[in-house]
């Protein structure tokens, strides 16, 4: 596969070429490097959508949702579906993906799920260039839903332009979220399931617990939305717009953005440099017998990796 | 705070040391490569539990009923709860800890809640070193228990000799878990809150999903318990037991244990490397300049960055 070939077909919107692209993002094909510099200049342009939140609590359901408000808009969309790899479930994944299709035949709606299989770094490092891809390619907008609520998953929501944590009654309340650590990514609160009972109570938990924090710029807003019936789906749309304006404004944007760029260089600079020490603590017996014996404890082993490659030059 | 008195107060027992020695993980404080240097050589021989589900399923109780029946056989226990830091929440977390309050005056029994502050490479990173710590003040058993059900948690949780899996009804069903790639590190399954409606469905939808997945030297159990009432936990201990039996039998106790060791080591020194990379970025504003212009990629910049570390060796 020629790479320039690739990357002209991503410039261009072509869906298989994209989707190509994702795969070698996945993969961690050795032909990134060529294809993220190919991209990278044409990038920049998409606002960047993070919806996060408990499994269960209708995610998938309200990213459908959120392609209606941009299709209405007339604004080209992508949904990135970021799951880790699960040997188990090759087709359950699939199935989520049904609520979708009332949008698959749309041209100007692009939906993925994506896997980290190859990728140095896993999906903190894949997400982004996947998401890239998607910009260059010229998608106004890219929703980016996670599966999951640990911390990999909450960073990955939070490398976008608006993070949008998505809560439901009676799975994982409030304080639950905050033990995940996701409150404080927010820029959005969504209830959704809102025409369930408890819906109410969440919001008003949610709006105590934030009460709690420090004062910030951006107050972030906590909405209720019932995505299978499109009910404040609208209104969540014009909040994210909001958010993104100020954000525009105050010049936090620019900041995350370049904030995140050079947090990824860095992550990736020292994924390059692990797998080199990983083989060279392969090829280095004396070394790992210390280790086995307990002559030597990890900390000094890593600094002796870390001397050495810089001896070896 | 001298290092070598810390040391020796961790190896003797003391709890004071030990919770400090702990500290001294999460807040990635510069001595922690003397006290790791100290302690490592007297590791190895606790056995790790590691407990992990979405949240709500139960794993704090079911952690205390680990420790009666660790008790109940004169073993020494500590729990460790990994919470990922939330500005959010200082109180929320000790409320959940309020179970463990049985055991609070045993002098058998340590138990901690533990984010991680300022340790490089954040959890993954810090809590294998809190559970050498743990190990080498003579705890035979160390329970790890993960807050959240993201690929980090999972990553903590798999690095401990016998992972279980902890599911209940109506909390994140077994596909939802199979999406967050939980299912394929357990050891053994527990359907916990046993009393409540669903659980057997969930016990059968779990089995129905295991024998999709590909044959394995150790068949998983899945068991239920109600650990509010300690039922089916007796069950779970002894199949904990003979699990750390077979691993130990087959050799892939010492194999895990090794890989383990190997994948830390070159995650601590990639870390490091990290560090400097991201110092060396700060102080060069024409590598910014290209980034921020989109002249150089991140790949680009990341290759840069080794480039230049083993050039100035």
């Amino acid at each position: 596969m020629d790479v320039d070939a690739l990357v002209e077909g991503v410039l261009a919107g072509d869906r298989r070429m994209i989707a190509r692209a994702i795969s070698f993002v996945e993969d961690g094909r050795p032909e990134l490097s060529a294809l993220s510099a190919g991209i990278f200049p044409q990038t920049g342009r998409a606002a960047t959508v993070g919806l996060t939140g408990a499994p269960g609590v209708g995610k998938s359901t309200l990213a459908a949702s959120l392609v209606t408000q941009a299709r209405a808009r007339s604004l080209r969309v992508a949904v990135l579906a970021v799951d880790p790899t699960s040997p188990y479930t090759g087709g359950a994944l699939l199935g989520d993906r049904v609520r979708m299709q009332e949008h698959a035949t749309d041209p100007d709606v692009f939906i993925r799920s994506m896997a980290t299989r190859g990728h140095l770094g896993g999906m903190a490092l894949a997400a982004p260039e996947a998401v890239r891809i998607l910009d260059a390619a010229g998608y106004d907008v890219v929703v980016i839903e996670t599966v999951g609520v640990g911390q990999a998953e909450v960073d990955v929501a939070a490398a976008t332009d608006t993070a949008v944590v998505v809560l439901a009654p009676g799975l994982g309340d409030a304080v639950q979220m905050a033990k995940a650590g996701i409150l404080e990514v927010a820029d959005v609160f969504v209830v959704n399931k809102g025409d369930r009972e408890g819906a109410a109570e969440v919001v008003r938990e949610l709006r105590q617990m934030l009460h709690l924090g420090a004062a910030r710029d951006w107050e972030p807003p906590v909405l209720t939305t019932t995505s299978t019936t499109h009910d404040g789906v609208e209104v969540l749309w014009t909040e994210i717009e909001r958010h993104r304006a100020w954000a525009t404004e105050a010049g936090e944007l620019a900041r995350k953005r370049r904030g995140r760029l050079l947090h990824e260089v860095e992550a990736l600079a020292a994924e390059r440099f692990k797998l080199a020490a990983a083989a060279r603590l392969g090829r280095d017996d004396a070394l790992i017998a210390d280790l086995d014996q307990r002559r030597l404890d990890p900390y000094r082993v890593a600094e002796e990796l870390v001397r050495q490659a810089a001896e070896d030059g």
